[in-house]
């Protein structure tokens, strides 16, 4: 989760909008009557208290959260149903107006607000709120779109279940906007990301037709598996109007460490250890450098450094299991011992109590808000091979540290999935505005080493408006111009969230 | 693993190939000179060895393992590397040749055998037989199309890893085809078919370029998830020639119990109370009926009865976890004893040696080949969701006692998944012949109820030729027809597997 400095981004925002208008400009053509019409019938369609048209009701809709956006809108609609939905669509194909679907609006890339020349609606899915189903039997349950991800988490707990999936933003962050961004978080490493946990979606083509794959099997081999384009298409094949998720087990059994390493390169082989000891019961694993840590006892009350002496790195790790009783404390414990004894961990603690992990989960959290104090920072969020993770932050270090003298690097997160918050903080006392102005030029440094590394330029956050440029840069020219194709065959209009996730033509 | 009378499916393959001829003549439309002077740049390509056109060495490409189709071929070509299939591809898309691609050939529905006109080629994929590398830090390994699942399970297991997809064919069955069909197994429950098993892919696109999604990333968001539609595809988008596969840890503490039920409704519920109480730690819950059992004991030698007195349902359960000593036997144990005080089981017997856990999966395994003993048997390979398994047995052996008297239900399989082999052994005495003339009568009472309750008329065996006709039956139109864009988009020019998958127009 990084934080970007708004101004500085801003400017970023202005390229990719003459891209979006552009792109916008070709998707839509319509007559200002026939606009005027079908706005008309939308209103009538979902009731005009949903069909929001006045600027102040319609704020919060047209801005992103990291406030690098701020669009327009011929209106913002709410529909109450799937039937609604497909309504609002077949009319919007037929009058040429398109749509920007939109959930909790958490995107951190600018996916889910609309552009500046207003010609765009906001179609909000959150009232499509309801849990249709549970069924303990199948491990599943059918939420509609606009349920946010912590009412599925507490749907799932009623039924004695887990829906893992979970992040910061879980308290507003909504199923249709999870799936449509194949939101990552926190238990990826166990349980999968938003992908993994999907069974099934119900989803309104572009057309207004709605296609129903909520069956929830666990085995289908008919065809095509369509539902795996929508899921991380970010609303621009499809509108996902309800899913039907997996369920687990809960939890009967966690334990929690930190775990200091003498060197980097540790952590690969601690990792290992520690799912074979485990018996791939690793449901954490966060790397942590020092410099994290000191930003963190510095600037946040209540936090002290559970261990004697500096290390440089640090990992949190949680092992869980849904059984108890099945020894998960004595397995880390010993694989602990034999990795002190192999040189590959310097000292470690365990959690014995609920306070005590939530202690060293929140050295951890408070990472980005104990950042920010020490002045502008520039943000990577990459993936690369979980086995090469030591190789690209050393790499990447030395690069940026040759570009600027004195600039801190911060890198830290989920090294368990190879997915790295390659985090640069200012040299104390630089000028912050300075700093950033060399966003882009740090930008390139990084990625380059990340494609030549074979990673991912987006680990978690998806394209959006914001890393069009980036996924043009480095993406494989045969693969764009295949998802090209797809994006024509699903929605032939260009009418679903145009000048989203495609890069610039 | 079904098996299917070849006479009576020799029919349906009539049927099916008038309607294939009439799709591939739409397809491919090629004077015969530049086919003939493509198909020597071919066998100059791959060299003239592997350039088969004699049709003794011919003939084991052109018939499917269940002896239901026997086609013509062209040519069949043994390309080598990625680069051959490439050029291979290029040639065939500029002379409208078409292709089809071939692993192990060990499809159950006709999907990897070139139709009766002799005009396409055959494909084998077979000499791409490398393991290229096998990472255990990041847990996986990359093999080319070619490699047998058999030599994938080994090295992982070289790699003290598991590589847990399995199956009947597994020491001829390729990667390319496995993936190429989603395929299943017995360790779906616990570690999802192919799909899930699969980080990324290499494919050689309709037009012979080659997309390179071997990253092997556990986390990229940079736009459609393309590899998602290959897999499953049965080579009708791209052709699959390498993939990076996920490694697990191995099994150390495995247990196994065959479990007596004193009515089918019981099931779904102890396999709940399984998973709870072993942690999600159940890997296999194969349902066994007692006329299965019987056929069993009847008629496969050095079989037995573990258990004393008849019971009408079994299930068949294995708890494995990969880290030892983690008390799966006790916790079994204390399952089944309440689930005996609660009246949900009757009966259990623990595995207490391998030789007495290889001995309750014989009892399994052997279900097809007893049921053989017995006459005819009419198939079905469906899935519904995993709580409606009891209701949906009951109800399509109500239905077809109904449509004939006598008809013995042999219902077994991968319970845990939803996904029953409902198969129908003939009234004893009835001619086999006479009986299996109503195949379709049979498929189509079964099918019907299946479509009622949201299932797949094909879970693990995918449509290839066979079953196109019951997969239009069943399907929504807006998915097939969105099905028919991704293949127009991806193979504009038809060349890939046509007349395979995608129902007839």
């Amino acid at each position: 989760m990084d934080e970007i400095g708004g101004r500085h981004r801003a400017k970023n925002a202005q390229g990719e909008e003459r891209m979006a208008r552009r792109s916008s400009a070709q998707g839509v053509a319509a007559g200002e009557e026939p606009r005027a019409e079908a706005l008309a019938r939308i209103a009538a369609l979902v009731g005009a208290p949903h069909a929001l048209t006045d600027p102040t009701l319609m704020a919060p809709f047209l801005a992103d959260e990291r406030g690098l956006y701020t669009g327009r809108a011929a209106m913002v609609v709410r529909p109450a149903t799937t039937a609604e939905v497909a309504g609002v669509v077949r009319i919007c194909a037929e009058a040429g107006i398109a749509i920007v679907p939109q959930g909790g609006n958490t995107s951190l890339v600018g996916g889910s607000v609309p552009h500046e020349h207003g010609r765009e609606i906001v179609l909000s899915l959150s009232r499509l709120n309801r849990i249709r189903a549970v069924d303990a039997a199948n491990d599943s349950l059918v939420a509609e779109a606009g349920v946010t991800l912590a009412e599925v988490q507490a749907a799932a707990a009623e039924a004695d279940r887990l829906f893992p999936l979970s992040m910061a933003s879980e308290g507003s962050c909504q199923v249709g906007g999870v799936l449509s961004t194949n939101a990552g978080g926190t238990a990826v490493l166990r349980y999968g990301n938003a992908r993994e946990l999907t069974l099934g979606i119900e989803v309104v083509l572009a057309d207004g037709r709605v296609l129903d794959l909520l069956s929830g099997l666990r085995k289908d081999n008919t065809g095509y598996d369509t539902k795996q384009l929508f899921i991380g298409a970010e609303g621009t094949l499809g509108i996902i109007t309800a899913a039907v998720l997996k369920l687990f087990p809960r939890p009967r059994e966690v334990e929690t460490a930190l775990v200091a390493l003498p060197r980097l390169g540790a952590v690969t082989e601690l990792l290992a250890r520690l799912r074979r000891a485990s018996g791939d019961a690793v449901s954490a694993f966060e790397l942590i450098p020092r410099i994290a840590l000191d930003f963190v006892l510095r600037h946040v009350p209540g936090t002290s450094d559970p261990l004697a002496g500096a290390h440089p790195w640090y990992v949190l790790v949680e092992l869980s299991s849904p059984r108890p009783g099945t020894g998960l404390r004595e397995a880390l414990e010993q694989a602990l011992s034999g990795a002190v004894e192999d040189g590959l961990v310097a000292d470690a603690t365990l959690a014995s109590s609920e306070a005590q992990r939530a202690g060293l989960w929140r050295l951890r959290d408070a990472i980005p808000e104990a950042q920010k104090r020490e002045g502008g920072s520039i943000k990577h969020d990459v993936a690369v091979p979980v086995a090469r993770v030591p190789e690209f932050i050393e790499t990447a270090s030395r690069a940026v540290t040759a570009e600027m003298a004195g600039i801190r690097v911060v890198a830290f997160g989920h090294a368990g999935d190879g997915n790295i918050h390659f985090n640069l903080s200012q040299p104390e006392g630089m000028d912050r505005d300075a700093y950033l102005a060399r966003w882009f030029d740090f930008n390139r440094i990084v990625h380059d080493i990340v494609a030549g590394m074979g990673g991912s330029v987006s680990a978690e956050h998806g394209i959006g408006r914001l890393k069009r440029g980036e996924f043009a840069r480095y993406a494989d020219a045969a693969e764009i111009e295949l998802m090209r194709r797809i994006k024509a065959a699903f929605d032939p209009k260009g009418i679903l969230n145009p000048g989203k996730l495609l890069p610039p033509e």
